[in-house]
This record gives structure tokens, C-alpha cells and sequence, in this order.
């Protein structure tokens, strides 16, 4: 009763340099809680929009067309994780780099760093999975290879 | 430079029994994405409404009057994460369960799980120190030793 | 290239008493800003709970289904507003009252009450459409006549 | 128990020409709902971000200084609305016009426009006061006389 069958036997992809991406934004008062710091759950939701960047930075997708272009249903999560280590408040400006740190199969992690004023407040890791409709069950989604030439852009150097 | 100067000799309390809070909820549109399913920072929102629910259960303190009567900033997080085993979608009525896996001195560990139809959908745990005002530095935040008239009032049994 | 076409001629429908859903909700850390109190974009998430929630009250119908049920694709929004009379905090308990002020031939007004320790908070209007797809453009919605049976569970007495 | 004083002798200001904030984003994943286009309680969010930019731009003084050089509490909104004319789906480039449509006293409006490929999407209206503390009674808040060296630097020609 899995939502996801991800492909046990893994890909044998040697650890890489990978393409980084990094966006910049500002701390919205919309984004603090009463302690005047972001609320954590927001981070995750930097965290995401910073995955879809990283993905149209590296592939030339638009972010809306990823599905279609790749006959995906998208990259959802399985799993995520942050570390606070200083807060963020009212008015920080935010950089922010997202780059995925190992590519398996079908899954594979992404590395979030936000730092404010040169120091890293917060670390975040993601892990996707390349999912598609289950052949099987179409109502159901199942994990899938994730095609070579994609890995390949994120390569670097 | 570090936000939160977390006490490092840790607290030699046996791993025991602990009180268990539940609340129950239902998925509502906004918190669906494109997809139909639960946005994932949504998730994070859940277990932070938890936590405050356990405590308010655990303590008999309102999560508002926490601060003030343990004469604490608050309880905030120093890491947080999650597994999303099952989807959650909109009209969906959700089990949530918390419960403090671990005191340690000056921070904790909370687990969060949410079932779906008797299944486990996501599990997520949260780290969160008891935090007060740094006496060497107002304008900071530092760990206090957790009272254990606190701790006491978690274990069962 | 409006989003949505209303129909122009107007139901001669008399405005009458009309259903009143209740419902119950405390005010959580996270929905609150570094003022301490409700950030004002999440009352009109709190508006569309209460709408869906009167919707089901009404119809009998659950949210998830009321587009599949009725052959349509929702009840989008065309215009919605607040006024703002009083704060809301952290742990404050709401009780929110909501009911269709009006009903239109394809559109209608949802009024909706928030009070708190017996006093209205916060007032919202929501106006929405009774949706379709558009016969001549199925990538488009169109507004369609709501049903009879629809606006007869809205009325009381 | 109102829980702003807008005082009510109104200033007799002219209507006349307001500095007009400028500031594009892209709508992202999470800002969509099941239907695919963006949940409505995110725009009033969006309207928020605008104010604040708004004030900036015309003021020169960051946002979240902006009670601290003025001596005041903020800016909070006593009343907000919405017209949604088109949908707004992810990838969607914004482009956000905010501006002050009228000062009062002590309370003024500020509209907003969101265009999307050149066509209006949404519409919004925010009427906010100028708020400090109550002499009266410290854990209140009170409207406050707009300074004129305020108003002054929101005129254009």
C-alpha cells in the first residue's frame, strides 16, 4: 500500500561535481512568526521552489513543462530534512543554492544552503524520485529510471 | 556566531514511555497542490501544531502561556524532518499522533505520525530546545536545562 | 480572454434565510505574524474552509466529490474581501459562522463570522461561481445555472 | 473593544498623482492549488508584499524599519478585497503594481494590480492605518496622524 514502488537496485553512479544553482530573495513579514523569525515550514517551501529552479536552470525546462517534456507526472518528495542554525528574519536577504547531490535510478537528493549575510542560517536535503503513472495501475504513480540525459546536465566540469 | 549555544554535556535519562497526543484533522483544498496532494511544507505546519498540542496536553499550560510560565522564549526548532510514505488529498481525515521520543538536558526529540485510513501517510521528528534569553546577551537566544518537573509530567506508566 | 463568463440575467431568486454552517478552530503559532497576530492571508484561507464546510453541511455531499457529484469543476472565486474589527491570536478559539447571503443564477455571496470570546473578529464576503467546463473551449471554465436542488438545502424555514 | 480607534475627521487631502511600485515574481508549485492555478488566500499574501515594497520605494527606509523610524507599530490593515479576473498558474511571470490611492488622517488605501502576459489577472485593495501605541493604554493600538513629510514622498509631479 505504498505510494511509491521506488527501484530497489541502484544505479552505480559515481559521487560528482554537480551543477549548483542559486537564486536570491528577500524575507517577507508574511514569513515570520510571532518570535519574528521565519516559521520553519516556510523553509521547506524555499526549499522547493529552489529544487524547481535548479531543474529549469539545468535543463532549459520551464518548470511547468518538466511533466510534459520528460512524460513524467513530476519529482515528488519522499523525503525531507532541515537544520536551523541561525534564524532568519523580517527584511534578510536570503542566497540561496540548490544542487543535487547524488543521482540514483530513480531518486535522487538535493542540497539546499540559505545564507544570510555570508553565514549559513539553514540546510535543507530533499529527496525526489522521478515518478511516472504505474503501467500496471494508472491511478497509481511508480518510481522510474531517470534518463541519462538529464543526469548529464547536471554534471559539471 | 552560532544562534542557539546548545548545551553539549547531554542528560543521562533512560529512553521510557511517554505520553502520547492525538488530534485528528481534514485535508482542506488550500492545502493540496497542483498535484491534488498535501503541498509538502504543509506537513511541517502539522507537526508543529502537534507539538504544541502535546504540550498543551502533557503540561496542562495553554501553548500561548508556555513561554510565561516556564519563563522561556519558546520551544524552537533546530531540525526537523519528514517521510512521505503515502499521499494525503483534499476531504482526507487525518490521525495525528506526538509524543517526545527523547529528553535530553536542554532539547528534545518529537515524533509525529500521521495516519490515513489505519495507515501511517507521513512520520516526521522535530528537535526543538528549551530556550531562553542568553544573560550575556539579551538580544540572544540560549538552551536552558529542561526542569524536570516538565520531563516528569511526559512519562507514563 | 476573461477567465470566466457569467451568465448576465439575473435569478429573481428573493434573498431568504439560508442554511448557517458552523464550525470551531484555535488560532495556531504558525498562522501568526511578528505582530502576534493573525497574519491577514490566512482568514481567507479560514473563508474557504468555512465555505466548503457549508457546502457539505448543506448538500450532504463531501468537498471531494461536490465537483463529480454535480458535474462540475468547482466553486472558484470571483471577488472576496475582509474587514478586520479585531485581532487574533495565538490560542484564541473561533467560531466561525458561515451561510450564502445570496444565490445567484450562476454565481453566489458567502458571508462568513469569525468571533472570538463572543465578539466578531472579522468579517469576509466571498463571491464564487457554480463552474463548468466550457462546451466551446473545454480548456476554459465556464459559469452554468445553479441547479434547483442546490439552492433548495440552503434554505430554512 | 475595537481594536483600532481610526480616528475619524477626516483630512482633506486631494486626490492626486501616487508613486507607483513596481516588482515581478513567478508564481511557484506551491502557490497552486488542486485546480491548478493559484490558491486565493496567496494573493492577499502577494498584496502584503507589495505594501511593504511600496513603502520602501517611496520612503527609501526598509521595511522592517520602518516602525522603528517612525515610531509607530506598523501598518496594519483594517480592511482588504480582491477581484480575481484571470487565473495565475506556475511559471507565470507577475508583474506587480502597488500604489496609494488615497491617504486619510490617519488610514489610507493602497491598490494593487497583478497583470499577467500584459492582461490584468487580479485586482486587490488594502485600506491600512498608520498605528501606534494607545497613551491610553499601552497594550493597545491606536491610529496615529499620517506625518505630512510621509504622505509627501508618495506624490508624483
Amino acid at each position: 500500500m505504498l505510494w511509491l514502488t521506488v527501484a530497489p537496485n541502484r544505479c552505480d553512479m559515481r559521487r560528482m561535481a554537480h551543477f549548483i544553482s542559486r537564486r536570491q530573495f528577500t524575507i517577507e513579514w508574511g514569513h515570520c512568526d510571532p518570535a519574528g523569525i521565519v516559521f520553519n515550514a516556510r523553509f521547506f517551501e524555499f526549499f522547493d521552489q529552489g529544487a524547481w529552479a535548479l531543474f529549469e536552470s539545468a535543463l532549459g525546462v520551464k518548470p511547468h513543462q518538466l511533466a510534459s517534456v520528460f512524460g513524467i507526472i513530476g519529482i515528488p518528495l519522499v523525503e525531507s530534512g532541515a537544520r536551523f542554525i541561525a534564524p532568519a528574519r523580517f527584511g534578510d536577504v536570503v542566497e540561496q543554492t540548490s544542487q543535487v547531490a547524488e543521482f540514483r535510478r530513480s531518486s535522487f537528493d538535493v542540497e539546499h544552503r540559505l545564507l544570510i549575510r555570508g553565514a549559513v542560517a539553514v540546510e535543507g536535503k530533499e529527496t525526489r524520485v522521478w515518478a511516472g503513472r504505474d503501467p500496471a495501475d494508472p491511478g497509481k504513480i511508480k518510481s522510474q529510471p531517470i534518463p541519462p540525459e538529464v543526469t548529464a546536465k547536471f554534471e559539471v566540469g
